[in-house]
């Protein structure tokens, strides 16, 4: 399948080995900058994630541009990070050292669909072989935390703004040569289904048993990354915050917040903000039959366009 | 001056070049999780302290414990981040590539002064050779920001609190083979100043001109670090959103604060806080001869105890 001779890194990054089955391997060890009740862990994904894309597409996906040379962005649209088979972000800490093992495959278009297997290094899991696509989307390897990232090229429409960005392919981006996801696990249909939605709720699961409606303002100084855009990971802050605001409301300490663990998080992208954005929030909850949260967060720009849907299933000791 | 033959870099981070000054160098690619007008590439810095500590004195700082075991913490005391010869972090954006140059004194006793020269890889001044600590404190390579942090050995005194942190040593841990910092340059002045005058203000500075006193509550969900203390790097956070809110207050828009350069930032670290702690902040600013602003930070627990801190020199063009 594979036609690139890339190097398996690039200078300044941490190199890869890479397997036959077109999986990247690396250790890395947990710093402070990685870990954490925050969202420095997913950051570090999303960086894995965009290593894997150059190794695998034998591009800078850190500097690609489009034919003129305007910037073009390998932009998160549906990201997932299921943590229920024994390994949860909330137990890494300063000195872990981790096995990551990434894939990336085409779904459709210029499109990709990023895999990460996330094991304790020198664990069992992370001895054996690296699964199949199939296999990844089984979530039962043990002690794993399984990642998966559907991403799209997209740059800005306008100058100055965040809002009405537009679909962009950089220059010499090509992604035939890489297996394509199976249809049953394509990410594309979990995306637009959640678009339609409006989030990630059947109508067969139970009525909401607890709601709050949330104002957030977009920060200058804390919520943009490095090309001025909303960061991805402060997505998934702000919907840490709007979960911590309902557990607040529920009488539940922040002790029992830090304690929990956050088995399956699941967001979609459906839009950009610039600073000073005022966001309208809704999040609710309901119980499952496992005694679980989960928990539903709605952001919206106040000019109607929503903005993301994300659902987390959360286990917690109610008696922390 | 070296005694120890450690290992260039630990699994799991990248390697480092060792020169036979005992300045560590290597090349850093920036990534979406490394800058932006956030605090992540203070958290990079700070976890680049971190790694030329254990590659000098020999420990891995990220899994120290004293002789009982329990958990010790290399703490930051001090940090400055001076970027007025021509680099600035505000400039930094994704595919840069950086060469970062590293050095680790003892300030006496436990504590330890590391300095990072930080400039665009291929730059003339990253060719050079690197300074004397003398050379560093001139602040005048040009393209270099330069950065200092006075690190200190800390542990929890009570469970579940981080109030009364106390210092401790870890097992292992020496640093008489290192140079000593020359008395002019050394941190432990600077910060003992600053935390008897509440601040960095001198009396010969004109008054301030502009000034707000604020709450910030310390957020379980955005500003602790992975073993539950207050992040070093969210203090940055929390002042810069001081500082923002000062903009805000002088009609300045976010446009304008996005744009500035912060061309000395100094933070003195006093004590850490727990999650739900509100914090009284007072912020004051004045213009100094050259026109730049000069934001002061004070940050205080609500049982009195001063938590941090802090000044800033910021250029910004009053147009924006």
């Amino acid at each position: 399948m594979t036609t690139y001779a890339a190097p398996p890194a690039q200078a300044g990054r941490p190199p890869y080995v890479r397997s036959r089955d077109d999986w990247f391997e690396r250790v890395e060890l947990i710093t402070p900058a990685m870990c954490g009740p925050n969202s420095l862990f997913i950051g570090q994904l999303g960086d894995w994630t965009w290593d894997a894309v150059g190794a695998s597409c034998g591009i800078n996906p850190y500097t690609a541009a489009d034919p003129e040379g305007n910037p073009v962005y390998l932009s998160f649209a549906y990201f997932r990070v299921r943590a229920d088979s024994g390994l949860s972000a909330e137990e890494l800490t300063f000195g872990d050292r981790l096995r990551v093992r990434s894939k990336v495959v085409s779904s459709g278009g210029d499109s990709l669909l990023t895999m990460h297997q996330v094991t304790r290094d020198g664990d069992q899991a992370a001895r054996g072989p690296a699964p199949g696509v199939d296999g990844f989307f089984r979530y039962d390897t043990p002690g794993c935390i399984h990642v998966e990232n559907f991403n799209r090229w997209i740059q800005r429409s306008g100058h100055d703004t965040n809002h009405g960005l537009r679909r962009a392919t950089p220059a010499n981006f090509r992604s035939d040569h890489l297996e394509r996801v199976p249809d049953a696990h394509s990410p594309r249909r979990v995306w637009a289904d959640a678009r339609k939605a409006s989030g990630f709720r059947t109508p067969a699961e139970p009525a909401p048993q607890a709601g709050l409606v949330l104002n957030y303002q977009v920060s200058a100084s804390r919520d943009l990354n490095g090309v001025g855009l909303l960061y991805f990971a402060s997505y998934f802050s702000i919907v840490d915050w709007a979960v911590l605001s309902l557990w607040r409301s529920l009488g539940r300490p922040a002790r029992s917040f830090l304690g929990r663990r956050v088995l399956d998080r699941q967001l979609c992208f459906l839009a950009n903000a610039n600073a000073d954005d005022v966001l309208d929030i809704e999040v609710t909850s309901h119980w499952d039959t496992a005694g679980t949260d989960v928990v539903d967060v709605t952001l919206r720009r106040q000019d109607g366009g929503l903005l993301a849907v994300s659902r987390q299933r959360i286990a917690h000791d109610p008696h922390a």
